[in-house]
C-alpha cells in the first residue's frame, strides 16, 4: 500500500484517540497526518509515533491534499464536512450514523463485505458498534445456513456514549458507594449499578414503532452490510455499567439447522472472530477481557432448545476498537 | 386468616431478612415466630416488630407446633429439613431449587397459579427469581393470545448471589476506581464493570446442552407454573454489576397477534404488574427504582418487527422481594 496523507476529524474524542493508536499500532502507511477537531480543542496536542501533534480546527479547506479522512466527530459534523472532503478528492471513512443508510454510501465491515468499498463515491460509512461485532459472527453462519431471524439484546458499555459519560459512571459509582445521591447530567437516570434500556441517552431516541434509534441501526445496518434484506432482526439495546466492551446475547434462527459444534467450527475459522467457549472451565467472552483487543469473541454457543433450527450465543468486542476505530482503519487499509 | 406459628429457616441470609421485613410489613398474622439458621449464626439477633429475636439452630425438631416455615437456606438444607417440617404437620414454603420440579410439590406464583397451593403435601416451592417476574407478565398475555415461544435475556443483580457477592461487587468496584486489581472470591471473574454470562457462579453450572442451571430453571419452571408444557423458552442469564433488581429483555411469540396497545392494556390490569412505558419521557422500568418495591414493572412494550406475531418488552422487579421473600409470604398468605 502506498503512503497516504491522512486526516482524523474528531481526533480528541474517545474514538478519535483510538483511531490514532490503531493507525500507529497497525503501521498504517502514513505519509502525513492532520488532527482535526472543533474550535474547542484547538491547540491541544496528541501523541502519534513518538511526536506530539497539534490539533487544528476542522474547516471545509482541511482536506486539500488529504487521501483518507477518518471521521468520528458526530453526525452533524460528518453531514457537513464529509462531502467537502469527498469534493477535495479525499475518501471520508465516517464513524457517525449520518451516511450509513444512504444508498450511495457503502457500509462496510471488512470481514463481511469488503467488496462494497469499491462502490464508494468519496464517502464510506463505518457501522454502528453493536452491529459490527454481531455481523462478523453472523456472516459465516449466514453463508453456511442462511439466517432467517435474529433476536439480540445488548449489554453496552458506557464509553460508547463518550468521555463525559465515562466520567459520570465513575462519579456516580463513587457517590453510591459513599451513600450519596448519584448526579445525572449525561444519562437521564443513574447508570451506576443500573441498566438503562435506552440508547442513545438523549435526543429523539425512540421511533413511532417503539424501537430506539440504536435498535433500528442494528435492524437496518445488519441487512445492508450482509446484503440481504430478508434477514429479520429485533433488538433491545441496553446501557450497562461497564467501561468498555459491548456484550450481546444473540439468538439466530437459520433455514438450515446448524449444530453447536458446526457453528463453533465455522466461527473458529472466521476472520476477526475468536471462539471462547468452555463454560465448565469458566471460559466465555467478557467485556473486561475484550477491552483493548481487536477481535470479536464468541462463546456460550448452544442449540436453542425452544426452536428446531436456532442457536444462542454470547458475543463481546471492544466497542471503541472493532466497534469503531479499528473497523474504520481496516476500511482505510482496503482503499 | 387465623394467626400462625411461623418459622423462618435461613433467617440471617439476604432473603431471610427480607422475609422478616415482608411478614412485618404485610401484617402477616404471626402468633409466634422462630428464626432458624445454621450453627454459625446461633445467638445472632434480628429485629421483628420492634423486638430483637434470637436466632436458633435449625434442627429436625425445630418445626414442632409450627404452622408455616419459610425456607431460604440453600438447596441442601431444604432437601434435608423441609420433609422434617412437613412430617411435623407444618407447611414448608421453600425458596431453594431443591423441590421445584418435584411432581408432588406445587410451584406457585400467586398471581399466576394460586390454585396449585391446594395440591401441596407439606412442601410448596417458591420459583426462581428470574422466572417469577417473567411469568407474572407472561400470564395475561398467554391467557389472551397463547404464548408459543419466549426468548429471554437477563440482567441479574448481584444480591441474588448473597451477601458475600454484594461485598465483592463493592470491594472490586472500589479497587477498579482506585486503579487496583479486583479480587475474585465469590465470582470466577470480576463482576465490577463487567457482565458474567454464568449463573450460578460456581458448582455444576452448565448442563450437557450448554444451558446453565439458571437458564434451565427459566425454561422448566415457566412451563410448570403456567401449567402449559407447550410454551417454548430459551434464556441467556447474565449477572451484571447491579446491587438489587433483575432486568429482563423478553421476546414473546403468540399464536394470536397482540398489538403493543393491547399488551399494554392487558398488563395494566394484571395483578402485581405496573406498566411504565413512556420512553420519550424517559419512563421505563429500572432496577434502581424497582429495588425495595413489591411490583413487577414492564415497559418498552412494542410489536416485534422481525416477526408477524411477537412482542418485545423490558421487565424489572426486586429479585429479593417478588423474586423471593414477597412471593414466599404471598404463598403463605394463600394457605
Amino acid at each position: 500500500m502506498s503512503e497516504k496523507n491522512v486526516a482524523v476529524a474528531g481526533a480528541t474524542g474517545v474514538v478519535g484517540r483510538q483511531m490514532l493508536r490503531v493507525l500507529e499500532d497497525r503501521n498504517f502507511p502514513v505519509k502525513s497526518i492532520k488532527l482535526l477537531a472543533s474550535e474547542r480543542s484547538k491547540g491541544m496536542r496528541l501523541p502519534f509515533k513518538g511526536e506530539e501533534l497539534e490539533v487544528e480546527v476542522l474547516t471545509e479547506d482541511s482536506f486539500k491534499g488529504v487521501d483518507v479522512a477518518l471521521f468520528s466527530a458526530g453526525g452533524g459534523t460528518s453531514k457537513k464536512f464529509a462531502p467537502a472532503a469527498a469534493a477535495a478528492g479525499c475518501v471520508a471513512v465516517d464513524n457517525s450514523s449520518a451516511w450509513r443508510m444512504d444508498p450511495d454510501v457503502p457500509l462496510v465491515v471488512p470481514e463481511v463485505n469488503p467488496g462494497d468499498v469499491a462502490k464508494h463515491k468519496g464517502i464510506i460509512a463505518n457501522p454502528n458498534c453493536s452491529t459490527i461485532q454481531m455481523v462478523v459472527v453472523l456472516k459465516p453462519l449466514h453463508d453456511a445456513a442462511t439466517i432467517r431471524r435474529v433476536v439480540v439484546n445488548t449489554y453496552q458499555a458506557v464509553s460508547g456514549a463518550g468521555r463525559d459519560a465515562l466520567d459520570e459512571l465513575d462519579a456516580q459509582t463513587r457517590a453510591v458507594l459513599n451513600g450519596e445521591e448519584p448526579v445525572c447530567q449525561v444519562f437521564p437516570h443513574p447508570i451506576a449499578f443500573n441498566c438503562l434500556p435506552q440508547i442513545p441517552q438523549s435526543g429523539a431516541a425512540f421511533g413511532a414503532n417503539g424501537y430506539s434509534t440504536e435498535e433500528m441501526k442494528m435492524v437496518n445496518e445488519t441487512k445492508k452490510i450482509m446484503g440481504d434484506d430478508s434477514i429479520q432482526v429485533t433488538a433491545t439495546t441496553v446501557r450497562v455499567p461497564v467501561h468498555t466492551g459491548h456484550s450481546e446475547a444473540v439468538n439466530v434462527e437459520t433455514v438450515k439447522k446448524l449444530t453447536a459444534a458446526q457453528a463453533r467450527e465455522l466461527l473458529s475459522k472466521a476472520p476477526g472472530v475468536i471462539v471462547q467457549d468452555d463454560p465448565d472451565g469458566f471460559v466465555y467472552p467478557l467485556a473486561t477481557e475484550a477491552a483493548g483487543k481487536y477481535d470479536t469473541f464468541v462463546g456460550r454457543i448452544r442449540e436453542d432448545i425452544s426452536h428446531p433450527s436456532a442457536l444462542d450465543m454470547w458475543v463481546v468486542s471492544d466497542n471503541l476498537l472493532k466497534g469503531a476505530a479499528l473497523n474504520a482503519v481496516q476500511i482505510a487499509e482496503l482503499l
